[in-house]
């Protein structure tokens, strides 16, 4: 069980499906996630690692897809995931000018793991997801460096922290603290149990615009806060789901469009700023790398019962971005900045 | 002033920008709507008309874009207003099988305006959208015929009434009676003022989900509710946004992407069966169909302005979807099938 | 066998891989072809009906994708192809201005062979592509009607003719007679054999462009011919590709994009009011449209076999020009215009 | 004028259309190359900046479009580029495991530059390509570093090498030694020259299929070489298009789709694992980061006048693939592996 104090520990309940038994994207069996946090001065940034199974995930590649609602952003890998619909690392979050040095890393975790690499076999396809953390944190110092990759790959595991934690240290949502969120939902498929968990890393939206399950809660704020200086409105949001549901890659991208449902229901509407991402995988197969069939047997979920999906995912959406904000502490960050945090005002 | 009794006459407000004269579509100079109802024993369909503007647009084109939510639709001449970014005829809607008929007569319309089409130049994109209203049709029947489709187009007018009427006559929503629905928001750029206006066929939803200004309606009313037969949720929603602003369909189609974010509001989370499709036309400038010209000058937004835009789109989306039940009668369809109003349990 | 002399029997072979028994899109199995010609006084038209296979189709969809290589076009049914991946009845290809009846004639005959369409269940997504033959046809007069698409279905057969038949009639390719052409490819796959077969309805290019296996016979030609009257270059260029090897139709719509690579060999450049489409399908597997397992069992391509297609498919398109244009008899149709025979050439 | 013998000097002349002076990139006015090259050893590897304006190209951009031909591979950027349609950085090309190193030489390179990026504006988008060159290079070494970008960067002039030389020191293509290829055309639009320029880094195709000008060049050399040890096909195709036309970013993603065209004339199929990438973009006219007026003055060509330049960017990339080819020296490279030029053969 994740131990912050969460939306629902408010009484806020999002949506009516069952929750996973952390009610986070771990409730996927084999999905973990490690954190590496830099809070110092003017630095508050860091790298949130996502891995998607136990494996080496370069020979057991996953089923996966991207959905890019809004491609002001900065992330890697993304055209071939679309391409062959496989995901072959573990996945990184990080601030925006992270991403170089995040690549560079998780290549160098996947040579150290296969000698195979650029040499007999082909190059492998580094996923990296960015926000720009720049009101908290001095992006322009560039200071995530290997270590702090290496250490959320090592970190990771399936209990978690959210909030103001590794790539969300500097992240604000709202106006308020945003970072790491994270939720689940069960569902039932030919009477098996499944699993959808998402996590999100905020750093979108205006304060006057939050809304909280139905709600006009950053209006309410607003009205209580002193007058701010005007901040750039340059956020992104990115979205992690994980599923144990077989399905296709078209299918995972039809699963990734309806996250945006959930936001938009948080009051988000999608600055032309806002680079906002959604990746999707499921864990139920794997692709290998070295396949010596030429036909390989694989399941997809029937279409119809993509609306048993869809809602899971919009109520996921929501809960996660409204965990991200709830369980990050109120943060001073680069030049004095401030971003209170929600659980201050609910 | 469009005269039925609207959601803002139930005290209800979407949002905080200003509305246009009409709240509706029209409030784009140059933009008229026209209807033509069937509704006879079974038959509860019909044909809604959008003129883009008074000249003859297959020799002066509007530049426009087209933005896919969920493809499981058959609407038409969607692929060449994506590839040349241009809007040539006027705009039909009407129930899933008049797609065909629709097409005929909109080619012979243009025909008849266009001695050139098919002869000294080429042909002409009709554009058709469309809705399953089988729940209260008889869609089997083929009923709209060309008449329908002209008298829509003959009746546009800047004054058009929503709800069951034209190509919403047979449309549910939210379990509900849907239709036609409209809204508008004024903006200001550079000092000017530009409009924003949107007109919607809705045909989507499941009741439990309706939300009405964060109120979660639909569970109230649902609880209201005798138990009904379960009906299958294969809707679809089209929406239609003019402005005055001049953009690039570039620009158009990220303007279009947030007609999603409002309708999300209203509880809707794309069913897989749901085809969920927004054309976007400015009516700034004109392209012209026998350009003498090779470089051409036109205007557009500056890329940060969107943010003025995008809130705008939101609220008239949302707006548009509750105008589409509110001003909807109770409807009894084919098979005796009932739609109730909106406007009887708010 | 095919009977007409085709572009093999002038000595012109294009690649290496071997060639279905009748080097056509029927040495798939199960796939036929039907062909309805009108060609009387200035009407030059007709319509090409492709049976994906010999069940219902409803009820049993082929997995599919569509790759809009340049959208100027009016081909109906795209979207929705796009978004499920499935195929789900009968493929018309006509001229520009048959779509409309085209779609509500096979919306007709699906209809009259599936009572719960629009009625128990949803509706169905009729599948039609077209190019403009406006200049050997009148294609203002909207000449293709029920008539001619029921017969097209129904002389549906694994042989049939190629050139100016069925919706070949009146188009043309590269200045010449074009229309109706095909080819096959035969592969092996783990030990087993597999099919490729393409059908193509080719209406595009300019003379000089012209290029056969390598040699610039469209130049020639041109210097043989007399100064003609400057035609638009409205043409398209649809391509049926159908296989019975197991893809998804992510794999299928990767196949599809090469299809374009052997057109380019033709000399073809993809002008812009060119509409150029391929829609690929599988006959492997059957998606079912009641199906009762919500996880259902299929069959996929090991990624790294596509580039054993690849070639297959670049061959096929570059044959299937070619025989779209040698078996096509010299035409004069509308108000006297004449297209050439290719044949008369080599 | 480039000075080294390119495929013109071999009496080999594609296309038609005039040349720019320098038949290159370069012809654009202000457009500019720079290399940097190491080799040494199992090194063979380096870095290829492409200047698309002599300003701060974040303060002004340009109008700018990306398309994917083939989507597996690892450049970054494109998704921004796509969305906003617009270029503000320097263009680097480098081999796939120098992306990270490149993003983050880049991203420096534009904060040295430009004090407001991170602090008083948002981020900027590093735009990067890459091509896999390890069957010459070590490439799990990864020897690029900031130094070769800087170099490759402050070297950029109008004259520039082609071949193996700078990103293409490495690089494979038709089992042949590839690299860095150029050629421009001219054409006329409203009496007025303008110009059209590419730059191709070639790494892809199979040596059989190697075509040159219509003559199957590369089954004779096959025919003349030893039996080789099979060789990975993992290659990848970067193009880059460069025009003075005004044109919108639709407009430029069209332009792009047309460079496939050329290359597959000289036999490539675009394999399953060959990143095949064009980015297109305008010097005609700026985009200002800071914008004052809301509703800016561009130019953009009439939609007709496509039909001009697709046969250019036809041309240009065909007449590049052979001179990237045809200008690089027979390599040896990493544990000794061979690639013979072209020029020995023809």
């Amino acid at each position: 069980m994740l131990k912050q104090k969460r939306i629902r520990d408010f009484g806020i309940v999002i949506g009516a499906l069952p929750t996973g038994e952390k009610n986070a994207i771990t409730d996927v069996e084999g999905v973990r996630v490690g954190h590496a946090t830099l809070k110092k001065g003017d630095v508050h940034t860091g790298v949130t690692a996502v891995i998607p199974h136990d494996g080496n995930t370069f020979r057991e590649k996953l089923i996966a897809a991207v959905h890019v609602i809004n491609g002001f952003g900065k992330s890697a890998g993304l055209i071939q995931v679309d391409e062959l619909g496989t995901l072959e690392t573990p996945i990184l979050l990080t601030n925006t000018f992270g991403v170089g040095t995040s690549i560079n890393r998780l290549i160098q975790y996947m040579l150290d793991r296969n000698a195979d690499i650029g040499d007999q076999t082909g190059t492998v396809n580094p996923v990296v997801f960015e926000c720009n953390d720049s009101y908290l944190n001095d992006i322009r110092g560039m200071h995530v460096s290997g270590k702090e990759i290496d250490s959320a790959i090592e970190n990771a595991s399936s209990d978690f922290p959210e909030g103001a934690v590794g790539a969300g240290t500097g992240m604000s949502c709202y106006k308020l603290k945003g970072g790491i969120g994270s939720a689940s939902r069960l569902i039932k498929i030919d009477e098996k149990n499944y699993t959808i968990g998402i996590l999100v890393l905020t750093n979108m939206g205006k304060l006057e615009d939050l809304t909280v399950a139905g709600r006009k809660a950053g209006a309410e704020i607003a009205a209580k806060q002193a007058e701010g200086e005007p901040s750039s409105d340059k956020g992104s949001l990115i979205m992690i789901i994980a599923t144990d549901i077989p399905m296709t890659s078209r299918q995972l991208k039809r699963m990734a469009k309806r996250a945006e449902v959930g936001v938009a229901r948080t009051g988000n509407d999608i600055a032309t700023g806002s680079g906002e991402i959604v990746l999707a995988f499921s864990t139920a197969q794997r692709i290998m790398h070295y396949e010596k069939r030429g036909i390989i047997d694989i399941q997809m979920l029937d279409e119809e019962c993509m609306d048993i999906i869809f809602p899971a995912v919009a109520e996921c959406s929501e809960e996660a971005v409204l965990n991200s904000m709830i369980t990050a502490d109120r943060t001073v960050g680069r030049s004095g900045h401030v971003r209170e945090s929600l659980a201050d005002y609910l």
